[in-house]
């Protein structure tokens, strides 16, 4: 049993909130129950998280948790006010940043507000169809216009990390398999081979990749372990020799994956 | 010109300082130049940064503003004596919560790290997957274990709905457009409408609507502004007379939606 809350308050979305106070939570070997509140844009909705707040600290006897991202003051008092322990993430970098800026910050909700009929989110929803429509090559048309080209086995994580990529950062990553052809013929995919400067490779160890492609195909060829072996070696010896860049998945999350490849790619549109 | 740079350093991805950094600087009407440096988990990388750091301060003229999550102390104290405005997240919220929670932190790099192979990373992949055969109607099978089905005419955000939700939240999201034989009809599509208590309706203003839609299919029917205005007006009618909750995603991010139907079907997995 959770025996404390930890609350996510925001006037805009809570996901700045949920982020950071999830990282933090990490440093500690904690379970608590947790609530969101979004959207607490008003003095009423305020109370009525307070509400909340008190009545989790009466029922487990410790003031909750509140990571809270709020622009509005008012609210912020009304939160102020309850049982909680009040972590807010404006209040303590926005005041600093005004003085050391010499501007006065616009006290506006939400990162996000008024963003989708800007030109960058519309770029960012381009960015996630173009991924769509090239997850797995389905599609070499445009491939030109890409930001880069994964390419890796089945399963190697080319997907989840091309809709990352996309999603978080509008850039524009198709992904390619390569297969048992390319590996008799020793070659890239012919469609690919133009494009050598945009592609990175992603490789993963033959026992993890057996694991994964059991889950979908158990007993198969497909996912047996020497199978397996034999398709990794064959990819990470096809991009060696074509000195096309590329990282193990193996123990890697999508974000680490993700950061690393920016962090190789630079596309220009990140100002980086 | 920016004229100062602001960096987000991290010892792990730095996804955390940025999406924090991000939104915090979105309250100032400021373009600064942006560094991403993640990884920056030793004390040489952190001579590097301090490096890039001071060169900065003296090209701009202003120190740069540092967002950081690190868990490190010898990289903090490197930094620490760098030029920078260093506003560390983790210092901020850590030492406080050591004392409330009774707890000392684990000083554990990264929450992503090691995640690769837990449960629920695995849940989040499946999710993504899911999604992505369940988009814009491609499957029926396995509707029974959605966490939600949305629907909506053509280009009303479903797509990058969906894959936020399973991307975020690790949530099962199908999506399944409402189409003209839906509409001559009257009905909800026959494979959705036992599983009435998962949909959820997403609808568009049609000018907004004529406007995605002619980025697409320039001159088409489908994006003429009476084709929308008659699409969107019998897929609300069909949405209202089938009692499903729905919002209009005009004016909204995908993160703005995507937490509103969170809201809504509160998945117990997401432990509310």
């Amino acid at each position: 049993m959770p025996e404390r809350t930890v609350f996510y308050i925001s006037d805009g979305t809570g996901i700045t909130a949920e982020t950071l106070g999830s990282a933090i939570l990490a440093q500690f070997d904690f379970t608590p129950r947790h609530v969101r509140l979004p959207f607490t844009d008003s003095v009423d909705k305020a109370h009525q998280a307070a509400r909340q707040i008190n009545h989790a600290a009466e029922t487990e006897g410790k003031r909750p948790i509140v990571f809270a991202t709020l622009v509005n003051a008012e609210v912020l008092a009304v939160l102020s006010e309850s049982r909680a322990m009040l972590l807010d993430m404006f209040c303590a970098f926005v005041q600093p940043l005004e003085q050391e800026l010499g501007l006065k910050s616009r006290h506006r909700v939400g990162r996000f507000s008024d963003v989708s009929k800007s030109q960058s989110y519309r770029e960012r929803i381009d960015a996630i169809n173009f991924s769509l429509a090239h997850d797995d090559g389905q599609s070499n048309r445009d491939l030109a216009s890409a930001d880069a080209i994964l390419i890796g086995v089945s399963r190697s994580g080319k997907t989840p990390t091309s809709l990352y990529l996309s999603m978080q950062y509008g850039l524009k990553i198709a992904n390619y398999p390569l297969i048992p052809e390319d590996f008799e013929r020793q070659q890239l995919p012919p469609a690919i081979v133009q494009y050598k400067k945009k592609l990175f490779g992603l490789t993963i160890a033959p026992d993890r990749l057996a694991e994964i492609r059991a889950e979908r195909r158990p007993g198969s060829h497909y996912a047996a372990l020497e199978n397996c072996r034999y398709e990794v070696a064959e990819a990470e010896t096809l991009m060696r020799q074509s000195s096309i860049r590329w990282l193990s998945t193996t123990t890697k999350s999508i974000e680490e994956i993700a950061t690393t490849i920016l962090q190789e790619i630079r596309p220009e549109r990140l100002s980086y």
